[in-house]
């Protein structure tokens, strides 16, 4: 019997690749003997040609479930995670293959796994998204969420963009460079440290703004609340504005891109030996333990 | 007539420099203007052989002041900061020349912007400190504080040293590097930028580690809350603890140091124009402004 | 009257500004008083409208002069460096307003300056260029010679690429990033610079390879001997390449890219009182002299 | 029988760890059977109380050598390549554990790649090594060799020092800073490495300065040619000097450090399957071949 808290579950998850499909199938099968209800993504339902299974589209499905489960690999999640953080459900994913930084139940450990979370048991943490707006002479013409990052860089590989930064109304730096990360904690294990940019601990009330190869020596990484309000308007060049690696929009010069923390988050829900530090040991290679106590 | 809120006023100095003996008569005899009270730190009493001043020592002169003032640069601000910082009485600081990040009264501006401090018209924030203790045989042997950094580093210059870090009892990384900075926000446009951190807003709830020329290419500087408990646990090679760039002790294998938030914070007083961009403008070489409105 | 060495000068410049267009009549006035035989590039004769002058176009100028000055930037001398090299002309750069690396002549010491360059009082150096060629289905599709830098990058900016780097016949390793730069040490002070390259004094006879926005934190930049011969395979993406700021071919998958050290240098001629260090401390703030001696 | 060119081989090892005691064993187990005339370094010799042995001391055994084989580490290669450089004599590493950088045969591949060496088959490179020697009052009052890195450092952990840098009689910079490591290719993998300098192919005419923790933003690592004459001024502080991390001096304001290339090189003898990159990929992590030909 699934737990009081977690009765009926929705299932996601990038089918075109075997691996996931399997998994699906492990899990919706495991769900079953658990007595679950389960609603399907139409994307996985038309996969597994599931006749009886109750179907939801992708921006419906968070309304109506406890929980969702996603399966996949961290752009799977983060995919989902824009759409999903609109409800108030929460999320867990299970990982095609090594454990990423957002979906961290492997394959095998399914049945064991799930099945605790659905005992109750399981950790869980929220993570804040970004909204980015574009205003272009006075309107809001385009908007789109990121859960990692808000990128803002040259469209044309060999043009730096000049540009402005503004937070919470003050002017703060005027650039001249490729473009800017906008990072929350959560992206701060992706792009943006590609970029030079800090780790942050996921549960830090604070976003990095990560210059991507500044014309001067004298530009850092730059650590704000989570709550600045940050406005980047556009000297010159046409740079492109990308959410979680999505793009959105060619910008013009005069453009102003706001960008702000949304006031829903994204529950995320781990395994109870979910640790953050041992997932940098493994995927980054930070150094195990040396001492015996 | 001084505000209601200062009225009696400690002054603080580096003594030693001429520079600073001139801008500190010119406080004095502003101050007396305004009918201040005035209580002198005793160094500076000493060099001013003031007969009818009052004059408190350092340790004490905290508890018996509305506001004190002290003249010098960043690091005469930092090396009363932590004494101050016991008391609840805010600091504004007057520099010898250029700007600092902490201390930004402009010697010709004294007047003026002493006036309006007095005046009530002022800007203040408050910074956090850390607190580090170091730990032998289950002992508390040394502790200190620090506004800027808590800095763990080789104390002979051709050795590594090995080390864990735990972060609120959870085991994070060894690492085999030079050693390891913890930055408060203000600290981080100190030597925590020298080593490559992020620059973190004055105001924010948070400390970055810095690793110190680590071994393995995979260490990156790492934001946490600010509350998070440190424990480094010294496994070779004999370190040295130093808070804001003063030595503290020598370290042992199996030494191990605390770092925590302490619960008292300093109280910045800035000119109406402070502005901590600007700062990071005319001291960091940031972009002005390009763009007309 | 002219050196023996530079009887026929050539002059260039980015005659659209007016700055550049005042200089290049500084330089010519003066050109005729010390009676040399003066040719203008096609683009800065029209600009003058002078009809007693002989004008001849970019793609051979440099074959009938003793000496070519070009008026305007790095920019501008980066552009004519590329057809120049092919002959054996020496080049002087005019800058318009402070120093660059390449052009290290202020307008206001033209008639000084230029003077003391033909009464044979000069330093030169020799810069080598590289070529990059783009090899599709076993076919050479495109090429191209740089200065500065050949830099191969995402076309669409939300895309990492994946390639593979060959050195002299020996797999080297595979990349996931936005792209690598390969600069010259004349484009050292370049792009490859905000990218975390190192600086290479001008004369060294190596190559560096600055990845951008490495996948895995262990890519650094690599220095080569300059007369490796480079070979990248695209492996995923599709990438552009572009010398010097010029995009010059959008690639696919599968497509590689041949870097070598082209056999022609570029002879670069300097004031007596040019100093690369004394360019770094200008234009990077490096700093001055501390110590008497 | 031995090949014609190495014919007596000189046995070194830091003898104080059992596994390599284990591999000097198989080795010289080995070279007998080979009849090759084997000299063991006196402190080998000791450890093996080997009585019918040859033995000559650390400072005198390259002299009597064709080939010098050293088992231990990149550490015990280090050592001895500062005093058998100075002799022509090629020298070979067996690696304890895992490959390093300048000991690339594996014990459990002693009697093969020793073997096919014997008989010829190898690769070899040649090494370049640095000299650093400290004036005082105009007088040389201490000197060192340096197959990896000069290392200029603050002694004391809590202070900057302050030095100028001239290359060839040129000044270049003043620094504030923890201190300059001035690193051979062959050390760029090193500590230079950690101090974000970049990687050097061994084979490169090349050496690279890297600020430590400079004051300024804009210091950056900096390429010579290998023949470049670098003069330090110590300003300030008290810095040491070491090399390949032995702690030489310790240094006073006023001091000079002149650093150059040493005329003798270090002859390093490889097995054919050596590939500086493949050692790349497997220490440092470079990705691997993803693509089939």
């Amino acid at each position: 019997m699934p737990s009081e808290r977690f009765r009926t579950i929705g299932v996601l998850g990038r089918v075109e690749k075997q691996a996931v499909i399997e998994s699906v199938y492990v899990l919706i099968t495991f769900l079953r003997e658990r007595k679950a209800r389960i609603i399907l993504e139409s994307d996985v339902a038309a996969v597994l040609k599931c006749t009886e299974c109750e179907v939801r589209p992708m921006a419906d499905i968070g309304g109506h479930c406890d929980l969702v489960i996603v399966v996949g690999g961290d752009g799977s999640l983060l995919a989902a995670a824009r759409t999903l953080s609109k409800f108030d459900v929460p999320v867990l994913g299970i990982n095609r293959g090594r454990l990423g930084f957002l979906t961290d139940v492997r394959p095998e450990d399914i049945e064991q796994q799930v099945g605790e979370v659905l005992n109750g048991k399981y950790l869980s943490d929220s993570r804040f998204l970004l909204e980015a707006e574009v205003e272009r002479d006075g309107k809001v013409v385009a908007s789109a969420d990121a859960l990692n990052d808000v990128v803002f860089k040259s469209g044309r590989s060999a043009r730096m963009i000049e540009f402005e930064l503004w937070v919470d109304g003050k002017f703060a730096y005027s650039q001249h460079s490729d473009g800017l990360i906008v990072s929350t904690p959560t992206g701060s294990t992706a792009y943006a440290m590609s970029g030079g940019g800090p780790i942050m601990y996921p549960n830090l009330d604070a976003m990095v703004l990560v210059p991507m190869f500044p014309h001067t020596l004298s530009s850092r990484p730059l650590v704000l609340d989570s709550r600045s309000e940050l406005r980047l308007v556009v000297l010159d060049c046409h740079p492109q504005i990308s959410c979680d690696g999505q793009v959105h929009m060619n910008l013009h010069p005069g453009d102003e891109i706001y960008i702000n923390k949304k006031p829903h988050r994204l529950k995320l829900i781990h395994p109870m030996d979910h640790d953050f530090y041992a997932t940098c040991r493994d995927k980054l290679g930070w150094g195990g333990r040396l001492a015996e106590e």
